[in-house]
């Protein structure tokens, strides 16, 4: 069976943690990669404190460009909102080769922006033509969890993911759809962990919201319980967020909603740290550099949850794990596609074979696999990169600087037709109505610091506004008022509602 | 048939807008209410800038035990976050008969409440045993709305109905019951205008969070098509936020979760202004002072929509517009009951007797009635409170000053018994380990300022931490370490999930 | 803490199975009862073949009347459908005291009935005012799936539950609230068994139909993974209909609905099989009798559950143990309520307490107890029945024949007050239009047998009509049709829509 | 633009209806599917009483070979369960060309299967690689609906909708998915008319079960108001079942599932009759010949609800009105595709072009258009029906006769590869236990007729076994029941869950 190679859509390989960098870099990832089967991976470029964008993502390009041993592209993070960030933005979009960029809803005082500022970015995101990502966890909460269990003494790694519910996940998920809606921009969710988040994702996209999930490979291969290991350099290598939860049944919910096409693509998140670096966090969960393993697992996983059970066919396999990506972030047809004119990058998969994943013999620079012992049928036995040969009887023969970077334009269309429609469709027409001339209350509104638009009355003291002079106090009259409510309702019957929404009215006629 | 008096949870007969007062205050108010069959109020302190909750609280009691005709008992709201709150709340809760108070996730800038700060209140409330109130809509989102509609040049009340969809309703609720069931703090949504607001209600409450919320006059009674009136005057009147949905369907739908006990109390949330002191917005709607009526129109309303189409039975009107009220806000069985030792406050309730409501014959200051020309079976004929006849054979003899302040206690049973159920099996214990004594990675964490425990390693660049000192480095081994995997699950399994809750894990044995 | 004895709403301690009666019959069985803290039962009447409904009746009443030690009273089933069936409930209703009738929607070729006859059925027992039960399984799918699974050679007691899938439950649940509404009969869903059966009685509920559901001891208590024990005497005890789910994570779905009212009351199925009885099914899981205990369990399995658990507050409990039942089947406040003028049948309760579920300990009949090592907090210390201490120090002193029949009216107010506003609101009008002249075409319309009325004209071949004289063909006209499409819309948007009904259109003005 | 040919894939053109046939034969109406850019139709063979399933289809073929012009292929209804039915299907699979036959729920005493021979169908044809069609309503409750309506005067075709509530039609759809999943057979239901169907359709989707849903022209492109016209003759034209809904957001909720995937096809279920046909019903509902048309209208409607409203984009318009069928319907890629090797059946599409549909100007042989004044956005400009242009400048050239059958293989890959493999996992083994030797209560079970095996023991009275002998009664032993709970736990946790199964538990290791 020859398939496309897969594409992993989330991977950390330069993350930067406390001055630390994740132990499988670009050339060890890219490498577990191709023994995975994953030919091409689209890594973050997080900016460190004082750091630009753009300076940022030379970093990252200068360290893929001479270690990664198979294409890769680049999202961008956004960690900070400055005057600067939209002319970065166009500056990446239009010279650098980048359509995604992410926002964070969590890590107070460090990345995370209100939902005010993310209103703008996705207004910003939008307008550029490309795809809006989020880190979705409320981060007020969370902080608060943090504080209230280090208070009680739990130090450990089960305190991570106590101070992590679902429920902070879904409502960011829910939150951070319902400011896409309004801002009309497509949104990504990476790291979908839970039900709670997943069915948020699904219900979006039935009211129409251009919304895509990305469950990784460690939320669909194993579950949160280890947290509570005994054995704390064990617990503490799933630390990651969101976490991974708990509850057993999230694996199989979440292949489901994979396989009834709810949730499109499969990441990694590949982001892993060795002990000694976890140990940092020893006397304080808090502090313990988050990430886990996946990018060498993740097809395999993902075959065994999805196909093997029944859930999924091979195309839906080919979908997930390789050309939704594609199609998303604008490089379909040249990956994700085996055909004349795309890219060689090809797997010979193999059904019936089966493998016991183990840190024994994984290709990762890490004492602990999260997905230890797990036993998947369906394993790449040949894997081609850029024409090359790069595992073959067991065999990995991969050259460092050998991939290349894929640059990505904007407005991709599987994403945007039905954004620039409904940019089309939704432009706003005021009621005309003549002008009010009856009597006006006079208030006194101060003076507001910096906007003059934004002035609210209903729920402070003292406000005052500049006196109106009502020239025409003669009595109570409204010109134009012979418009009656008949006339109204009819005129709110033609609301143009748009895709999906049962309730939200935007336009009248 | 003879009911127990109206209680009508939310009133704001003084709520200050801009330096205005609305049109009816606490004389005209409860005159209105006792005319439609309520007996009692519940309104909202709301502190000017600059005013102490205390200072306010007795600003209120002042103006209200002179001029009220029913018996009536306050909220407070809490308008901005202070050194003080805390002392102010336990005072509020010791000294002034307050169980419930009120915060708000819109009004930015103005009242606006982070996620955290939210998280601390209800945490503050939790332990006084009162009722955290909260005004759920998304303040920044709402805001840049307003900004984009002003741009587009929309200044007419339609402006406000598309600057609070719906969604922005519902997104604050869902966070609203998030950081409540975290805090496990009793929540208490106010104003339900949407079916988005509804259904998160019933959802949580099917979760098992405590949560009761409150649909009022306007959102059973009419809805938001009338912002597209073609008359100004008209179309203000309709102002209020959350908006007064425009999908026709609403109400029904609010009316069915009603009666299935999914929604539980009914107010009125009347709060008036003229139609000049309505036209301070006359050029701008975020000027608009926000408030619709709804206090005299409310048990007539309900019956009509509730139990004349067949939904409830008198029992159940009589429970969410009455009994409810009083056990929630823990003044039952003084108030909506009728039996030896309760309040007299009665009402001889025809449910064949029909009126249509109009500004004509309304009992306010305003010159438009929302709910013009809406007919209702179901009126009350005879009102009492306190013993005396107030209304019959169509005539009000109110006494203003009659109306009784209502001191309430803290920790009612209806809500609390729950709450300390779970506060008891809330306790959380860390997994017992042996110190972890393998290497640790050195990392240089900054000092950061005015906390210790929220260090958070994940997302940021140059943390320092002070030089950890390994004395053991000899190899890698984990004292303690001899626990397994599957002991770790097997506790995993045992943990105790908290009522309700499928996937929030706060505890292990 | 002193509370209204325990209602125990379903037991068949008289059953009669292949010629076999229940090891624990009426006197056991209520015997056991008290034990637990239960004060009176509802036992249902099943007439065997050839056995009318009044003469089962009888039988029953005589049994119990002899040997019941707590007060009791009777469901009637109707396992076929027979012309005098109208009058035997007339007689139950009118001078029998009965006013809930049981059907079945499983056991093919035994006493399942078509939804043809459930409908009619459900329509008497509504012009009745009595309350119709359903055991809901889909027996068409139910009788495939045991046929293919002993093909199989699946010959064990796990055949039973594998036969008997969660789907089949929840469809059968679905398919008779859809008859209930239609019929606008109130619907009681006996043994609730499952997440799927259990949340379509709650969304049924939410859409206005007036429904209640019964989850029982063993759904409460245990799970289905014992079908699978390799003791088959074991596994066999668990055998009953539907069965008992092997999802673990049913028990807490269903205390969650408990608590938050989606689901009312709770009963034990109880009906008891020695494990030589059950062994008749042993080489044949389609032959083992059906049943299992629960009615001494049941107070403290929901306590331990609900209560303890903080899902449920003291109230509350009370009211799914014994005051819902009361009043939905109409002996309330008789039981239910500690009140002067209520029976004395009362439970002192200590919630310290605990347990230890052991057939070794017992007051059954049978070797094995399907809660067996369940430990509960939670028991009844004192138990007083009809104001004689039954239950005190440990010791059980009961009187065979001292439980008396409790006689129970039809139009309990709790049940009916909402189905008969809803009748009065059903009324159907057609269409006022002149009548149709244009030329019709002539069709040969066979004699239809029986009936003329249904004649349905799309589905078949060669049905005639008698030929149409059309005396004015002179072209195509149709008096009275000057009438147009909008007249007709607006019609159609009065229409009055029934409670809860988002779509179901039954009549317009 | 260029696009494949539209597939209607719900045709009804020779449809016997009381000895009538449909206004728009094969010839009339594949002019009227070129004309609005469709170049295949699928349409049902029904085969009236008396006749053979193979008779039915040579008819079929017959007909639609001299007559239509353009291609087609044949679904067969099985309206009766006959000793021959399996050989039937055989040979329609084998020797025809048939892939897909469609059992009915409703039309009572005509058609309408048990569940029972509906699970013994769906058997049949999973096991012949075929799709399951459903008319999915209870037909019980509709006669039941329709005697009640007659018996108080309402004869109109308001009477039509009034009878088939949408909740019928919903609980069919569930039913029937329930039966699929079961017998692990593809589903396919015909005619989505309402929003209750629908959620159905996706919710089964969701939990893995390989379903199909077809809205068509009718439900996306008008509503149910109709039926209250006052012109009879009007509403006579909108009578089908089920029903078009009364509820005016449907069709935006059946686009939105569309949209997202949870329906997949749509069709047009074109069957028309004129005025004097439906006139045969004008005293009596029942007798209203049913069906509508859409055939002509269905692309145009799609792409004006779905692409100019900005839910989908072209592509997804292709897939819904092409190419899905013909994956779903194995004659993909000859059809659905603009390829080189495909059919050139082609449309030039303007969705510049603007069409208003009247009677005035349709292809039909009917008086009343039901989408009469509806305006489409979306026009075919140029239509391609086997590489000759049919279609240009608004002249229809059409050939009768030209159309060939398109014969269809069995096992599409689209719908078979998941049940293929959910077939290899659904293997089941009992549970290893040794023989039970204890005690057997002795019992007389009667010889059942006909069938040893599906004996049931619980819900009757006089079953009679033969007598079990017992040999070693000496005392109370289990060989092999050592194995105790735990073992059967764990094992019970091995369980495999099926595709998107929660709780049906088939297998287990």
């Amino acid at each position: 069976m020859v398939l496309p190679g897969g594409v992993d859509v989330h991977t950390r390989l330069q993350m930067p943690v406390m001055g630390m960098t994740p132990a499988d870099d670009f050339c060890q990832g890219t490498k577990a990669a191709l023994a995975g089967g994953t030919t091409m991976i689209l890594d973050h470029v997080f900016p460190d404190a004082g750091v630009s964008l753009l300076a940022a993502y030379e970093q990252w390009r200068e360290r893929a460009d001479s270690a990664a041993c198979c294409d890769y592209s680049l999202h961008v993070d956004i960690p900070r909102w400055h005057e600067s960030t939209k002319e970065e933005l166009e500056a990446l979009v239009r010279d650098k080769g980048v359509n995604s960029f992410l926002v964070f809803m969590a890590y107070k005082d460090r990345c995370q922006c209100t939902d005010g500022q993310i209103y703008e970015i996705f207004s910003l995101i939008r307008d550029l033509g490309a795809v809006a990502q989020v880190h979705a966890e409320n981060g007020d909460i969370v902080e608060e969890e943090q504080k209230r269990l280090l208070e009680q003494g739990i130090t450990g790694p089960e305190g991570h993911v106590l101070s992590h519910p679902e429920e902070v996940e879904a409502e960011a998920v829910y939150r951070a759809v319902t400011i896409a809606k309004q801002a009309n921009c497509p949104l990504y969710v990476t790291k979908v962990m839970s039900k709670g988040a997943a069915d948020m994702v699904a219900q979006a996209k039935r009211r129409g919201v251009v919304v895509f999930g990305e469950p990784i490979t460690a939320s669909l291969g194993t579950d949160g319980s280890h947290y509570w290991s005994k054995n704390w350099a064990k617990a503490a290598a799933f630390v990651t967020s969101p976490p991974i939860n708990p509850d057993p049944t999230t694996a199989d919910h979440l292949t489901s909603l994979l396989s009834s096409g709810d949730l499109q693509v499969t990441g990694s998140a590949h982001c892993t740290f060795t002990t000694a670096q976890k140990a940092v966090g020893k006397d304080n969960f808090t502090l313990i550099p988050e990430g886990v393993n996946g990018i060498e697992e993740r097809m395999s996983v993902v075959w065994e949850k999805c196909v093997a059970s029944g859930k999924m066919d091979e195309n839906e396999f080919v979908a997930v794990t390789s050309t939704n990506a594609a199609k998303i972030f604008n490089f379909y047809p040249r990956k994700g596609r085996v055909a004349v004119g795309s890219d060689a990058d090809l797997v010979i998969w193999n059904p019936r074979a089966t493998k016991v994943i183990s840190a024994k013999s994984h290709n990762l620079n890490v004492e602990y696999n999260i997905f230890e012992g797990v036993e998947c049928r369906g394993v790449p036995t040949v894997v081609i990169s850029q024409g090359r040969v790069v595992l073959e009887d067991g065999n990995l023969l991969v050259t460092p600087g050998a991939g290349r970077f894929i640059p990505r334009k904007t407005f991709p269309d599987f994403v945007y037709k039905r954004i620039k429609a409904r940019n089309r469709l939704a432009e706003i027409h005021g009621v005309p109505r003549g002008l009010y001339d009856g009597p006006v209350h006079e208030v006194m509104l101060p003076a507001k610091p910096g906007s003059g638009t934004q002035a609210r009355a209903s729920c402070s003291g003292k406000i005052s506004v500049p006196p109106v002079r009502n020239l025409h106090q003669s009595g109570f009259s409204l010109s134009g008022s012979q418009a009656d409510d008949h006339i109204a309702r009819r005129t709110a019957q033609k609301i143009m509602a748009p895709p999906g929404g049962r309730s939200n009215i935007t336009s009248l006629s």
